[in-house]
């Protein structure tokens, strides 16, 4: 425990003395001050890159999901690793969510000391500093789920359940992807088995993310793939069932399979992240009515960007790069020129090139984006520009922007 | 300037007392703080992912270009747009270089307002909104220098630099890659001399970047590129030089032709960048000395992953994907594990394939990595931790963060 006295040594010595000095002038809380005047004014007068968001079309899909879902017995529990912004997280609370889910400790401690209070976290706290601050943080907010994976962490939940003087609420993430999860059938049985015997733990069920799938072309091709994908998960759901464990959190699925999930036996609530803004890669994959392009949500998220040179025929160059849009693919389209091309690939640059325009771009000319993946790009902000009617009504802070840990 | 108003209404109908009340609770300072407690600790102990910078080996690399150019009468203006952090720019000027460069006007901000006295922002100011801040900025910071590449900004920093009662320092931007600046020759000259002709305006000489060039392969093939790309921009010098314009300065490469813009006649100062941390593009691409990997910096920059999955034979999976380490290629390098491919494609998750490893790696180990490209990896964190001989000597605070404006 020799953490305070580095500190304080460190604070004695001033040998940083740099860097305390470069503490208190900027910050990102003066970002957001500044953010704030820009209320009120009409989009285009903002500064760029912006990273901006249709409140009326955002709000129309968050409705649009519970329409979608009613009657069928899933609930919704999105995953606010797409936006990493309390606000928002409490819309969708409201719109009612059953809670939402995390995929980091870091993430899930902003969302629980902002006003979230049933939040559980797909991602597996794997070494002892982050189980002990899980378990702190389960102390405090009877809200937080953890998901486990593997028996050994299992104990050190137990562990630091008991410790901390608690029962902590657990779900069991089971691997569909090769990414994640305990293997399904035995192995996740003696798992949740395990689990459920632990005296400071209390097993609350199931995960499972076809993360794979989401993105999968054509709505009867990705049904069927998600369908497959699922069958040893139903399959091990059943098994657990049939031993007598208590199933009811049985979670997974996202915004390319949420029309499909009611279709698995047991299934309790969908993961659904990007429906709110909806990008280019989910655009492409088509819908359930529309096979060309997925509508079943609005495009509400957009980055506004400014055209900076104009030298050479068919070619502008705007002030977005990859620091303002990822390098992620499909490429960002440009609303309302279907011809241009956009590349990101330059970090502080776009490049667009095109053979027809709508009109003769001049330097100073904005564009609107929409963005190529919804998560990545979000997390490169600190804050959102809520639009409604063309103009900026408010600020929506994304507080967990970095909190990948 | 309905601004006061509309924020006044804000504020007063509390419309949206969501994003109020999400203000003051989690902010970026507390993550600071919260790292400050890490200082002291072995690195082997933080919680990850973590931004790590090696500061033997960076302090090697600050001191490493200058002894490099030392007698060539090439000056060091490094670029701050790779690690936006007011501290590390601190240092660069106390090694000895003559200044600064910044991409954007939000960056060179942060630098001027936290004590970087000499900044030459090599990206164009379009809109009025941004020439006008400028030129604010200009009249608090006479170190502050601004590049123009077209005739119409060059007539609005003069209407800028007016109102504002100040004469500006201004540099003209030269097009090398079809990006940014304008065409050499002719329209370059012209443009100089409008700036040099405007009352409220002191032509200072000017800046062309090859960006293109930077990562070719092979120190000789390199070097034939950059010197072909430069004619175009050497003849305008030469012209501009004829025409008795103030050459003070001519500004350009990086640290991939940091030892090659000697041969320029009249360069003055080298705008590298990357020579700091370097990353897995620049390793590739060949060095004078070493062909197969350019060892004339050493890598100093590394990204701590852990692994949390290991379910099935030459698979492993950490904690790092996207929105640790980006999409840039080439892939993260695991470091003592050439045989690992890294694919950081998630965004919340590392997939490494393998055939070979050096030891059987269990859920929890740890892993360092060399990171694709530094500047956007860098873009994505807080802070760095400084590393001393494995242990946490500083917290290096990355103010400018996101200021893609």
């Amino acid at each position: 425990m020799s953490q305070p006295l580095d500190r304080r040594k460190f604070l004695r010595t001033g040998a940083l003395a740099g860097v305390a000095g470069f503490l208190p002038r900027s910050s990102p809380a003066l970002t957001l001050d500044v953010a704030l005047s820009d209320i009120g004014k009409s989009k285009w007068d903002l500064d760029t890159p912006a990273l901006c968001v249709d409140l009326e079309k955002m709000e129309r899909n968050l409705n649009a999901v519970h329409e979608a879902l009613k009657g069928t017995g899933v609930a919704v529990r999105p995953h606010v690793k797409t936006h990493k912004c309390p606000a928002i997280a409490k819309m969708q609370v409201t719109a009612g969510a059953v809670g939402v889910c995390t995929a980091k400790l870091s993430e899930s401690e902003i969302m629980l000391n902002n006003g979230i209070s049933n939040v559980l976290m797909t991602g597996v706290n794997i070494s002892k500093a982050k189980v002990q601050k899980a378990m702190a943080l389960r102390k405090k907010y009877r809200g937080f789920i953890q998901a486990t994976d593997n028996p050994q962490n299992a104990r050190d939940l137990q562990d630091a359940a008991k410790a901390a003087g608690i029962t902590a609420d657990v779900v069991v993430d089971i691997d569909v992807m090769k990414r994640s999860g305990v293997i399904a059938g035995a192995p996740a049985l003696a798992l949740a088995q395990m689990v459920d015997k632990m005296p400071n733990l209390k097993f609350r069920g199931i995960l499972a993310y076809d993360g794979g799938v989401q993105h999968v072309m054509g709505f009867q091709n990705r049904r069927a793939k998600a369908l497959k994908n699922f069958e040893p998960i139903v399959s091990t759901y059943e098994k657990m069932k049939a031993a007598g464990l208590n199933m009811e959190i049985f979670s997974g699925g996202g915004t390319g399979t949420y029309n499909m999930v009611k279709e698995f036996p047991g299934f309790t609530d969908v993961q659904v992240g990007s429906y709110l803004f909806m990008d280019c890669q989910y655009i492409e994959i088509g819908g359930e009515k529309n096979e060309k392009a997925y509508d079943d949500f609005t495009p509400s998220l957009t980055v506004l960007a400014t055209i900076i040179n104009n030298n050479y025929p068919g070619r502008l160059i705007t002030d977005s790069g990859t620091k303002a849009l990822t390098l992620n693919r499909p490429s960002p389209f440009v609303i309302g020129e279907p011809g241009f091309a956009y590349a990101a690939g330059s970090d502080e640059y776009g490049t667009i090139t095109f053979e027809n325009a709508s009109k003769v771009y001049k330097v100073g000319d904005m564009l609107e984006l929409i963005v190529p993946h919804c998560d990545p790009v979000i997390n490169l902000y600190d804050f959102m520009y809520g639009i409604r009617n063309g103009k900026v009504e408010t600020i929506l802070p994304i507080l967990a922007r970095g909190k990948s840990q």
